[in-house]
């Protein structure tokens, strides 16, 4: 009976953990986006009480490749916000870490002076099984802070195609850092990113190459036949000597501005809202159907695939018929 | 009325795609693949025709990082596979590349000899959609190049964390490629990586520091507590000069004798097909929600979230209960 107890004093904690996150605590900030990793049935009700209490902050997403020092602009850029009076979190994800989980990004190299500040919230994440999990769960750590209360919350992710193309979805301002001289290797900016981008930042720019990046980046910009509203900058910054990070910040800005102005941002939201609610309801059939099906049929049927006498799409439509039968 | 006959051309074409991949007939392959590329209902009906002729190839999976001379290698194994009178597909991945979808890798620097011989196959293939259908499209090209008599698949991808590991999931042996001197930002040789590698191999290693590179992956590998029956071996090769390709191959051919001796190849096809069929269950379902789901519920759901009257939890709750009490 005893080891029951620890479980049963936990269980209350997640009781309250949304209102704690409400009333700005911190460690129940980061307890609840542990339990988001893992998924925890508990999590999304959580959530869900949060959600009346977020859309409030500006979410900005920071990629780029491995080396191109996004972790000190994202800092920099949060002293600055600090500076101006205004609250950040930070979620920094790795998406390129599959089975380690945590502490890759971020925690290494962040700077003291903004971990020991009360109104910055610092957070990494590494993917635990498989990628639309780390996705998910790096957007629900966005309401956690969005619900916390911190002005600007960002998201910091790196480089690895599609999976930075996902996490970044979930930004209303699209930050690419860059280097100079890639060279060959500027394989990195591909037409994906390119269109995800709303600021273009060639970091590192005391480096030689910068303007030639610059010009390459102005270059595969001008391929889109169609002018958009938004024309992304093309900014140099040394982030580690802070040269360039004032206009960086002045864009992002601009660009938030921008997006509520022509009626974007509403849009974006609402698009936003309809990705959630159909992932939402995939996950949920999911585990209706792990619940549903008959594990022996299943069993039997993995022989007959294995037996070569039944292909596995016959096979699958078979299993989800009894399910649909189960129903009736 | 004369806008029919092309469809029903096509549509008779379709219709014995499978056949004609079975009589050996590559552009029904191409097109085949092109199919499960678009994701087409026709592609699974055909793809389910040739399951009972699959099971025979031997699936290899080269990964490593951009500029690590993985075509390189792989053409080179395509040539000595050929040289021993077998037949090789080849098909190379890039989930780096979202949304161009195609021709990124593979096409470009293919040795010319081997995209003239009969008994080579070559397709590349780009993220379109989301990663999970590029895993899955991968996985259905290897099936037709296996009906199609290929005694062996290259399945290449270019590193990118954990799409690579999906991607390489479908082959028997995995070979990791690497070259020297990356330093500091050895970050691609991650933990999920190491797990996944039957074999290493340090191409370009008549750069400085192959050697060094060979101990930092068999200190890697040291971390891992328990002696595997299969100890990857780390191979240093020169792709360019043909240098050490030679032992690469019969380490791929050993391993798939060790993977056959042991039962472990059994086992591997057996989690595979288990895996593929939850796989095709969760699609059916998903297709079956699409269907169900009520579009104007849908909607009032999402305004109601915009407006903060429900979360998102509780909407998709609600409306996996309607597609629940509609099926009763």
């Amino acid at each position: 009976m005893n080891s029951n107890i620890p479980r049963m004093i936990l269980g209350s904690n997640h009781m309250d953990l949304a209102d704690r996150v409400l009333a700005k605590d911190k460690r129940a900030a980061a307890r609840l986006i542990t339990l988001i990793e893992s998924e925890e049935e508990e999590a999304y009700e959580q959530l869900g009480i949060l959600h009346a209490s977020t859309g409030k902050a500006h979410i900005i997403g920071v990629t780029g490749p491995p080396g191109s020092g996004k972790s000190t602009i994202v800092d920099r850029l949060a002293k600055k916000i600090r500076a101006k009076g205004k609250t950040v979190g930070i979620i920094a994800v790795d998406p390129t870490s599959p089975f380690t989980g945590g502490a890759i990004l971020g925690d290494r190299i962040r700077m003291v002076d903004l971990t020991l500040d009360e109104g910055v919230f610092i957070r990494s994440m590494g993917t635990r099984g498989h990628l639309g999990g780390l996705s998910r769960a790096a957007s629900g750590a966005v309401k956690v802070l969005d619900a916390f209360g911190m002005d600007v919350v960002i998201l910091e992710t790196v480089g690895a195609g599609q999976s930075e193309v996902e996490i970044v979805s979930h930004a209303h301002t699209t930050v690419i850092v860059e280097m100079p001289g890639l060279g060959d290797e500027i394989q990195t900016i591909k037409a994906g990113i390119m269109e995800i981008a709303d600021i273009f930042v060639i970091n590192k720019a005391d480096r030689e190459g910068a303007d030639k990046t610059a010009m390459e980046i102005q270059a595969m910009l001008g391929l889109n036949p169609e002018k958009p509203e938004w024309e992304p900058p093309i900014l140099q910054t040394v982030a580690r000597t802070d040269q360039g990070v004032d206009v960086l910040l002045e864009k992002v800005e601009e660009h938030y501005k921008y997006l509520k102005a022509s009626g974007k941002f509403e849009k974006m939201v609402e698009m936003g809202i309809r990705e959630e609610l159909n992932t939402l309801i995939r996950g949920h059939l999911n585990r209706l159907a792990d619940d549903m099906i008959d594990r022996e049929q299943f069993d039997k049927m993995v022989n007959d695939i294995l037996a070569r006498k039944i292909d596995p799409y016959t096979a699958a439509s078979q299993l989800v018929e009894d399910i649909e039968n189960k129903l009736k």
